[in-house]
């Protein structure tokens, strides 16, 4: 049977013709990104347990839900205290019992979120700063709704719901520097720099060729000694923040650290945390209310309204087809010349095979100097391999490979 | 001081020429719109409380958090009856003490929460069915934290953050089919047939000029007494709601109810539920991932991914930039002929005045045989005094006046 | 099959000889008591539940456990206002399913929580005040698990533990008030006083021939204008407990109303709550910690550990023998003369029919002038009759005939 | 000022020549243990806590509360797994600023439990298999209501309560051998034999002169690698603890270990779990239901229904006169000669200084052969110093040094 693939030409002013462009990062220690790891870190171990017990399939769950509550802090320079825990609530629901076989769903979600809170930010004192808690749903299954992860045909899932997933390539150059920020952050600049936390939000604007970069950063006190050391280590982000930005456009970029400090001889307020992250101090977070599966949020582009994280990876459309659909753009605009933007929605149909979707829409900009026709075929191809091997992100969901905010 | 408005014309598509358009909607009863409705319910209680003790001065809050945890039903017809109640976990933070007043926050929001419930599904067993749990945070603020909700330049509340707020009009007839749905459902289909629950997703698919309205719609058992009397009910909403749909447009319409729905002799599965809404029977709900504040979810639309219920309405960019976004598009269009679509993007600057944007950018489409030339100026004052009068949409959220969701 | 019953005579100081004498009881209001009144409210909404379900069997449950978390309030003089509601948090275990039937026992705990609260404390704002919680186990129940509640030996259900059950009669002259004045409190005093609350300690201490009652009552806001009429209330409270007391005995007797009150020109701290109970303002309150069953606290007496309220009335020997022991005691004081005081331990045999305990040890104090082997015999039949109809204390408990605290 | 101590002969049947005497005691891991050790634990954390901060000085709390809600396991032969972790719901309350400072309550009291089920029961995971939630109060203190823990007579604290401690001595054969045999469990017999786990209930029945000591006792099922293992470790169970047992008595001993045990072929049902403790299958537990402070349950001796557990250990009555009383009546038995048996009860008068009581009722029965006269006096020296010294009973508690249960 064919797929219904639709590539067509997109005339639209390109992202970075136009004059205001916004994109968006909360990092890996923001309230909402640890709703959505946890979230994602207690579906992929009942994924595993699941595959372990029944032979590699997978039974029903979803786990897209769930709260941070917020604690309270007393940070402090040289090292202040938690006073009242980050209070996790996972819920959701998952499979617990399959002909004889009893699941335990709650330990292992208990267990996933403790486990990914503790190397996620490991300034955590797990014995005192956090309660995980949880009021998880059941329900068994029936022998029908297992889904298998192994290839082939007959045993692609059906769709959960009619719903859409977007996505789009290439990144804008602001888009680039979020993205390059936060992947510098955490694998250079932190690991040499403990004092800048975990729970950073990096806001791209770029207005016409001015990218002024506004980074919130939570600052971890038992290594910051005082107020020098905090402002020397703002002016360092400042330094290397910047120089990092530049990699990524020739544009004017300007790098501003924590706008809301307030340093005066009377009264000094800048974003101190004992920990790293604002949750510790009145933040509260929720799982699908940050980041795309994209890693970002782009006000400027088409945007799912879906949690990709904790949703299923076998036949949750909210999730799969956000997946594909950004690893379909990303794919096309690597391998096809001629490519000036590209944005990719995939239509389900609830109740139909995942990989035959409705409709797979394919807006293209075309560069200057190339023709839309000859590189059209081209992009259907690799639509129609994408889908046919949609398993493919199932896998690497589990593998932990994807990532999902 | 000269606002920064910018009102520019847009060659794109219109979305009635698109070939594929999806509009969802989920009504009052949906565990996402009970969590959105609850939130906000809770904000606008403490803010009445707040100007009742502070001479018209609302304190800070957000209560834009909150999970709705599924219960457990055994639905049956005639009546059946809830296994675990629905629990609604409050939390987000609101000020608790002001000078020497103490407000009782965690009181008021429990209140609120049940009220609201007691009021939007009437079938709810209150002392049965329902637990309403509170982990609110709190704090003191600062007398310069009070936002004044009188009137006048000087009193304009400082952006919290730096946000796009989201706009468009006028609806497509998808948009308006969904919507007037909705209505004619709670105001005239319902009142007289209260077999038809208030968990009900309305799901429109437009292909080029064929309109397929996908309900799933939960039925309250103790009003039906049958599996007839449930196909019944079936058959009368896909009348009806035809009827209302081809009100709105000239294209074909088909009502699909319930699609998901196995009515056979021996295994028989419909969407029966003991109160009419399946957060009894393991559906979540978060604020937040439902509607947007026009109360629709418009793929193809730009939307913003803030939260709107449970934002303090005072001076929560989230919020009020996407409420006042949508005022200002409908506006314009009723007001100015020649604007075939209209979009509006506010965005902040936090720390300044609300009144004044870092930009609003209105992009529109015109009408054929209209010039975008002899209206801009005209939207442009629109835009202008729409900001002048910005705490106006503070006033219509705390009387409940503009919905959120 | 011949009981084990060994009635003897016991040589001992009688109580009212004793010089010192101390008796509590925390009324209904009390903390522990709304804990105890809920764990019972529960366990017996459960017993009608299975009951109607099941023919008259009645499943497995035991609901002796549960918190009550203190509120926040801030009462005054004309009403005050509840500031953080009182959370009661329901568990245990009960079972969820027998056969193909399916028990709601999540919603009937919360729903006989609310309703029992609701009558009980009739100040509460059920929607605002109180927070009910619950996170009861679940289990499903072998057919022989069954507990029939008609009569007949055949039925007779077999102990769940080894253990004790301690019971005594005559009630002393100090019991005798603080029973007398709880009674007189609840039906005549406070229906015509609202003023007085329902978190009322009577501390009675006998010091040789004085009796002093020590009475920590909280007062209800709204029905108290002022500081004089506070003062008016425990003026009018000494007055007509001294005369209740005086009914019971020719001791001289001495009531003290709220003795840690302060009330001077500068500070006044005074007993005041909004509902009439310490709950709202910072006393928690645990099952099985307040009045043993009789109703009392009488560190004088023997006395049984363990918890009665909330547990099953069908095999939990911690609940009927502790209620047959004081039945037994009261009822052979009531029929044979010449006992002057009267001692009653129950011991069970794990798995054994709960009618023949292991050993029934009655131990007797004759009345000057009598002969204890003269009533022996009588004691000895009444203590056999009862055991023979052990099944009718069950009935009682589910019938709420009988008292567990 | 004399205190008002009172000893007195006591004519009365001595414990070892009644007939029937039952003793209990609830080891380490039963679930009310737990709750009363985790109570414990968390007063204690919270007093270290207030010294350091306040210069030897602790501030009011009460952490006497808290509930144990069993989770669910899948023990096995060889190892099973936990389904559903324990929750622990800490309550009570405790000051939370004092001054400028704040102190850490809730953390503290999380961290503090965690710590304590770590070292207790080293068998649990404490990422899966432990949920530690906290709902503990607050409040400020006024300066005046700092308990000094320094000695001197000024800075006695006074008594929050009119209340009873009572205590006994000297232990009778059964009591030492309940005593004796969880002291042996702990420090010599599950070290080596790791099978045997932490919820052990000891049950000693005597008539007349036959002891049956009843074991309840779970295994742990990582060490059991079968039925034969297991039932192997109940025969060496019953063996050493007759061999202990022995050891304090020449009557005859009966050991029985899991005499609910069912070992068939077709059917087997014996107390194997994953941890060593019914908390994780069913068994809810609460402070203040199990061990009185000297660690038995003794109906046939006077008892206190106060909790001692995780009351303040400075001014409550309901844990220091306990305590006392029991430290009282063991030293006096060691030091006096003459003394068959000695009852101690200390009676407090609200508000005024703990180490003047209302009265301190000693009783004895004395040895055949002595004379109560030539002891009196030395009794009540030995009372009346460690009145003198009651802040020494703070101390120890602080330190750890008395068990509460």
């Amino acid at each position: 049977m064919k797929r219904n693939i639709s590539v067509k030409h997109l005339s639209q002013t390109p992202i970075e013709k136009q004059k205001v462009e916004l994109v968006e990062r909360k990092c890996i220690g923001h309230p909402d990104s640890l709703a959505d790891g946890v979230a994602e870190a207690v579906s992929r171990a009942l994924c595993r347990e699941y595959m372990a017990e029944c032979d590699g399939g997978v039974l029903h769950h979803n786990t897209d839900q769930g709260e941070v509550v917020a604690g309270e802090s007393a940070p402090a320079f040289g090292g202040g205290k938690i006073i009242k825990p980050i209070y996790f609530l996972l819920t959701g629901r998952a499979t617990r019992k399959f002909g004889d076989t009893v699941f335990a769903t709650d330990a292992i979600a208990v267990n996933a979120a403790r486990e990914y809170l503790k190397t996620t930010i490991p300034t955590f004192d797990m014995d005192r700063d956090i309660i995980v808690d949880c009021r998880m749903g059941s329900g068994s299954t029936d022998l029908c709704d297992v889904f298998n992860t192994k290839k082939g045909h007959t045993s692609v899932p059906r769709a959960n719901d009619t719903s859409f997933g977007v996505g789009h390539a290439p990144f804008s150059q602001v888009e680039q520097i979020i993205l390059g920020l936060d992947d510098y952050i955490a694998n250079e600049f932190r690991p040499k720099n403990p004092m800048l936390g975990y729970d950073i939000k990096l806001m791209g604007l770029r207005e016409i060729n001015t990218i002024t970069i506004t980074v919130a950063a939570a600052m971890v006190d038992r290594y910051c000694s005082g107020i020098s050391d905090y402002v020397e280590m703002k002016e360092k982000m400042e330094e290397s923040f910047t120089k990092v930005a530049k990699k990524y456009t020739d544009r004017k970029v300007k790098v501003e650290i924590n706008t809301a400090d307030i340093i005066r001889k009377k009264a000094t307020s800048v974003f101190l945390t004992v920990n790293g992250t604002s949750a510790e101090m009145g933040d509260d977070g929720s799982v699908g209310r940050g980041n795309r599966c994209n890693g970002l949020i782009t006000p400027n582009r088409p945007m799912s309204m879906e949690a990709t994280s904790g949703k299923n990876p076998i036949n949750h459309i909210g999730k799969i087809y956000n997946l594909l659909a950004t690893e379909i753009a990303r794919e096309s605009c690597q391998k096809v010349d001629g490519i000036e933007e590209m944005y990719v929605r995939l239509l389900s149909q609830i109740g139909h095979p995942i990989d035959y979707p409705l409709v797979a829409s394919i807006q293209c900009i075309t560069k200057r100097g190339y023709d839309f026709k000859e590189y059209q075929s081209e992009v259907e191809e690799i639509v129609n391999h994408r889908l046919e091997n949609i398993s493919d992100i199932t896998r690497l969901v589990i593998d932990g490979k994807l990532k999902t905010f």
